[in-house]
């Protein structure tokens, strides 16, 4: 029988349906995402003039900027769905409505020069360099006043919404908190009261280590997990064992713990399922943020093996037809990088 | 510069970015929906053997069930994502967490025997029919204990989460409010609280009649529009002129008049945007609840011609880069069906 779970957080329920993964299709396959020959690719090494200027880069010394020498780099987007960062944040009326200007920072942080170095597949002190990159960005965000949070986000393949396939991340600095960090920060508040001031990420870090069943990876630092309210095949959320309620925290070897950890659940799901889109995303605590303390941020990746339809989308509950048990399982299972 | 706009009733915020829509891909366009060659359709008239026996039927009179002479067939779905209706409906904890069975039922609402009868294009009586089917549908749903929701959807198109091409719905009768209703039904009542009682609908339908820009169609009974808050590319809002809580108490007359507003929208969208993929869905108040009666009931389509992508995800917002003043002009000026 298909079972209904609820995320201890949000509250959100999904329902794991098993047998809804065996139904058909009278449509035909068509081949997931295919690179275009022949294109130019603006972040590639040498194609510095494609893209606006960098906003920072990690360089060679003596290199000069917008050119070649670079091991990781960041420009604002060509085509920003938030900004300038300064200008009236004050919502304003639109006859019976409400709306303000959508104020913020729209930034592409490019991996590498390396067209094909893919987080799951690249050396450690590659991907050590991409969270530094991370962080040192979030903190140039927290320092505009519009900027009241900070997503960073990682599309991989076209179906999981990717314009491009040279590896990157973006970072949307915006003028609001997320409706759905405010849920998990609501949602960790009433755990806490439930439950003599404990947090509820710590609480599942422990529950989990102890079944197993659910775990994917762990290091010193890190959890790697399918959560228990998978909310589709194969989600894995990384949990810093430390609480804390923000990524920006991370001392250095923390941060190539976290490397490890998000490069081993890549690499998984890679090497695993033949290259999956999916979507990843960093929750931490609201800049500036009194109280962030009490959060515990985490990395979330969502593989786009299935879609969200009519009912996920009127109703608001997920329909996941792998159970995480068995995803976790699976995941285990893939043989370590050669 | 972008603009968030936020939704009247939920209070959610979506961002209007109409440079985001201009980017390139490197990525090749792929064929949307192929129909596969030689597949056998269980939907077609003759192939009843094919499904799982009727439950509901609209025949020729002296027809036998599950054979030909159908006007409209309602099965249960092959692969069900809830049931069986009957069982033990209490939440149990699983450790740390808290689940429940997927009692419910899960059945698919065939339109018509022809294959090709998009509801777009279809005679307005057929139309009429498949309304009448939903509604008798949802009635029977009523009779189930265990039912505490019915949620009609329509997906259209592969990309859109259909897998079968002719024409049908999907009843979910699941054993909870779906958290998006119920996000509804709040804001109705925050709503009221704060504007002498008035229902946020019929603001809406009021406001938007007397400015225009957003108004697709409109007759005697019904209001199609793109919501100020849109969350996707051209979506549209049926919305009834008369106030009620429940979709089933819809008069034959209301119900004609709902299936040429239905028919309308989709004609639109097919012959405008190239017979795009969408999801619609029917937001009705819950079963037997008391108080239904101040909600206002409506129907969503959401077209996929953009993918809610780790931005979405990660923040509950919504990027849309078409503006609801440019859809609705475009929809409009869309030929009426020749």
């Amino acid at each position: 029988m298909p079972e209904l779970r609820q995320d201890l957080v949000t509250q959100a329920w999904v329902a794991v349906a098993t047998e809804r993964g065996r139904r058909p299709h009278d449509f035909a396959a068509v081949a997931e995402s295919v690179p275009a020959v022949g294109t130019s690719c603006p972040f590639c090494e040498g194609n510095e003039h494609m893209t606006p200027p960098e906003v920072m880069a990690y360089r060679a010394p003596g290199s000069a900027a917008n050119g070649p020498g670079w091991q990781l780099r960041v420009v604002s987007n060509l085509y920003p769905a938030f900004g300038p960062a300064e200008g009236n944040s004050e919502a304003y009326r639109v006859g019976l409505y409400t709306a303000m200007n959508g104020l913020g920072l729209h930034e592409v942080l490019i991996n590498s020069p390396r067209h094909a170095e893919d987080l799951g597949l690249a050396p450690i002190e590659a991907v050590e360099r991409v969270v530094r990159g991370y962080i040192d960005r979030y903190r140039a965000h927290e320092q505009h006043a519009a900027v009241k949070y900070t997503l960073i986000i990682v599309n991989h393949g076209r179906a999981a919404g990717a314009s491009r396939e040279h590896p990157h991340a973006q970072l949307f600095g915006i003028p609001l908190v997320p409706p759905v960090v405010e849920a998990e920060i609501r949602g960790v508040e009433r755990y806490r009261r439930a439950n003599e001031g404990r947090c509820p990420y710590c609480d599942i870090i422990d529950y989990e280590m102890g079944q197993g069943e659910r775990i994917v990876y762990a290091n010193d630092g890190f959890v790697v997990m399918a959560p228990f309210a998978s909310r589709v095949p194969f989600e894995c959320l990384i949990l810093p064992r430390r609480h804390d309620g923000r990524f920006e925290r991370m001392s250095p070897g923390e941060q190539r713990q976290f490397a490890e950890a998000l490069r081993d659940s890549l690499g998984r799901l890679r090497r695993g399922l033949s290259n999956p889109p999916y979507n990843f995303f960093i929750h931490t605590a609201p800049h500036g943020r009194q109280g962030g303390q009490g959060y515990h941020w985490h990395l979330e990746v969502l593989p786009k093996l299935s879609i969200a339809a009519g009912f996920e989308l009127g109703s608001g509950i997920m329909i996941d037809t792998v159970t995480p048990e068995q995803a976790a399982a699976f995941l285990r299972g893939v043989a370590d990088q050669a």
